[in-house]
């Protein structure tokens, strides 16, 4: 058993932390923190491995077999049980947070949701696009869509670190939160009405949903209204934005709009 | 030796074509045709797999270091020499059949140019856009940059098989031909002017620049204009959007204003 190896070396993931064995592992999955990536021995029994790759792919990480020799040179110890996770290293805020940050800066409330948004790549861009618009924060649901993993970090060009984000239990009682606090919730979706003729200044939030799906309909009833963006060529197949192109269309159009209203 | 199987097994790559042997995948990945990933068997010599690692890249292509066991499968055949290749089968067009769909649809012609946009994830999302936005195609370079591959495809929605695309060997030529066809050429990039004070009717075209180093200096200082995306946080450390969201954000506004104009 070679021992030489003590420290985890895990080049491309310096920002997260390494987490092994089968509790370890299964109580970070559990815990909403986010997860980038979960590596499952290949030598693992099938019904253990499917539990893990399960538990992985719902807390929104990469999951991937690999030779539990390289858990082993990892870890840096065989003690792995074969499963190791990385860690991403953020910390949640609160949606409470979300709403004092606007306060502070004597500002309409400025939030984006995202109701199922998978592909971290997508959710990185977001953050990024939110973050330069000026929105006061990000809220992500706890199950179903990506977390802010090393993958989304390193997608949103450093503006993870920088806009909070919330990770909520349910973000059907989020959208209700925020009617509470006389935010006007809007619905990113096909079926609504056109951007143009929209009006998003205010004290806004925008709802944007997954990229085969949606927004979900609950969440979608739940809302104030249903914008839409226009398209030069209907019928051509392809009726729908990237999400994150969606969501940067909206946003710097209430960025414009701010901009506007306080030169 | 297995020969069982007889047929390429791809199912991730169900829209490409394989192509195996030094020669033929050579001649490949210069022609210029869109080349998605690029297998070479661990067991190659060093040097012989740097050649092709090299072309691979240069091609844009995604290169892997794999069993030659697992070439013998993909190929059904041990005639590998150790190199397999993706081909994508998209049909490129011409710059001139791009100004051509614009005449014939009586629109001044709006075109998109990509320098140097290296992420298929982008690139699919532009076209996706440029398609959505009523842009008559989309220019990207021989080299430099992602061709259209499958992972673009993919990443477009089906756009990429119905916005035409035209790979040029020279963007700068590319520029100075639009401009003899009295296209005005915008460079998106940072330094410019706002896109609130630009105005983007009439014959335009959108050059966007590779995701680290922007636009080139060349083809920056040929450009008509240079039009900038504002930002609500300056000094956050995050200072662009990410490239297919300013791809996003312009081609909409250009949307918006031939909409005002032929509603």
């Amino acid at each position: 058993m070679e021992r030489t190896q003590k420290k985890p070396v895990a080049p491309t993931h310096s920002d997260d932390t390494l987490v092994w064995g089968k509790n370890p592992v299964t109580e970070l999955l559990k815990s909403g923190t986010g997860v980038d990536t979960l590596l499952v021995a290949d030598n693992m029994a099938p019904q253990t491995a499917g539990y893990f790759t399960a538990l992985g792919r719902q807390a929104g990480a990469v999951v991937k077999r690999v030779p539990a020799g390289k858990l082993q040179k990892l870890t840096g110890t065989a003690d792995h049980q074969g499963v190791v996770a990385w860690a991403a290293r953020i910390e949640y805020a609160t949606l409470e947070d979300l709403l004092d940050a606007a306060a502070q800066k004597g500002e309409p409330p400025f939030l984006i949701l995202c109701d199922g948004v998978e592909d971290p790549h997508n959710l990185g861009a977001i953050l990024r696009s939110a973050l330069l618009c000026g929105a006061h924060g990000v809220i992500i649901p706890r199950r179903g869509g990506t977390a802010v993993t090393g993958t989304v970090m390193k997608a949103s060009a450093g503006a993870a670190a920088r806009i909070p984000v919330a990770r909520v239990a349910n973000l059907a009682q989020a959208v209700r939160t925020l009617k509470e606090h006389n935010v006007f919730v809007y619905c990113a979706d096909m079926g609504g009405q056109p951007l143009s003729r929209t009006d998003l200044s205010g004290a806004v939030a925008l709802v944007l949903g997954n990229e085969g799906a949606g927004v979900s309909a609950l969440v979608r009833k739940l809302c104030d209204g249903v914008v839409s963006l226009e398209m030069a060529a209907p019928g051509t197949g392809v009726d729908s934005y990237n999400v994150s192109v969606a969501a940067g269309i909206l946003m710097y159009d209430v960025l414009q709009r701010r901009r506007a209203s306080h030169p």
